[in-house]
């Protein structure tokens, strides 16, 4: 017989290299609030979300609460800061989503860039695996970010791959605002 | 010299088989609120969204409304309907569309499956062809639904395909409130 888990929570991966993939964890926001269910965001890359989602997500409140806890975007031109304090900043991210992820006090704890921090060697997978190892039965853990680990993949439940078809870059055209930041 | 068109609207597509095309328009509308913009989303196909998504979506009124204009899902088996009724319907659709775009009220008009609705035959693609041709500059024009035809792909802007690379059913475990409907 065909097993039937209504209620179990789901290990959902928002991978690849296109648009919307943060964009859809906020989408799911909208869903669970209006069930009136409990969301936590923590945002592992800070950079990645703009003004725009920031004040759009207050709005949600107090279903859903963000925590920025990176620092900024890692190696690019203008981060003067020394790879050991993004570490850090990872790794007190980690300590901080197993702390909310234990509290069972949320139906949905999105790790917004985790694999970007993985990837940055930040954190390691099996940081990641560990979250997902102490993740409460109903609560689905919500990963982002491009080039999700094979292990990850593996592991969860839904996988979605936002792959590049075409961007707006191609054709010349800035950053939008409300669309992109 | 590179061409810039920071205020200029995108035709934004959402596509493939995999999860996050309506979630990744939904997430959108709360960037977008986050600037006060206006969004319209007009549903072309009812029943793709379900009970969290509508109220969810009232906590972002005024800034988005959200008209449901579909007659159900198409061709399955508890559809009691004639297929000329759909069509019927997907005009009605396609023609309050025109007019909210054309209205010039809305920073995003989400044309939240349409691309199904033509794979149905509901509509044409020289219709969906004619709303983007419509479609003030400012306005960002949003085209969900997987099977995007491919002269709508080489006309938008910013086009992602979510791929499924894994799927809870395929797993045996049943759609999740908040997560799936």
């Amino acid at each position: 017989m065909e097993k039937k888990f209504e209620d179990r929570g789901l290990v959902i991966v928002y991978t690849g290299n296109g648009k919307g993939k943060t964009t859809a964890a906020l989408g799911l926001c909208i869903r669970a609030v209006g069930y009136d269910e409990k969301v936590c965001i923590i945002q592992f890359i800070k950079g990645s979300w703009k003004y725009g989602e920031l004040d759009g997500i207050k709005r949600l409140a107090p279903n859903v609460e963000l925590y920025q806890k990176g620092l900024g975007f890692v190696g690019i031109i203008d981060d003067k800061l020394d790879k050991s304090e993004h570490i850090r900043a990872a790794r007190e991210a980690l300590e901080f989503a197993r702390e909310k992820i234990e509290s069972d006090k949320y139906d949905i704890v999105i790790l917004d860039e985790i694999n970007v921090a993985v990837g940055l060697e930040l954190i390691k997978v099996e940081d990641v695996m560990g979250l997902i190892d102490c993740k409460p039965e109903l609560t689905d853990l919500v990963l982002t970010g491009r080039n999700a680990r094979q292990e990850i993949i593996e592991r969860a439940d839904l996988v979605t791959e936002m792959r590049e078809i075409k961007h707006p870059y191609q054709k010349g055209i800035m950053a939008q605002r409300g669309i992109d930041f």
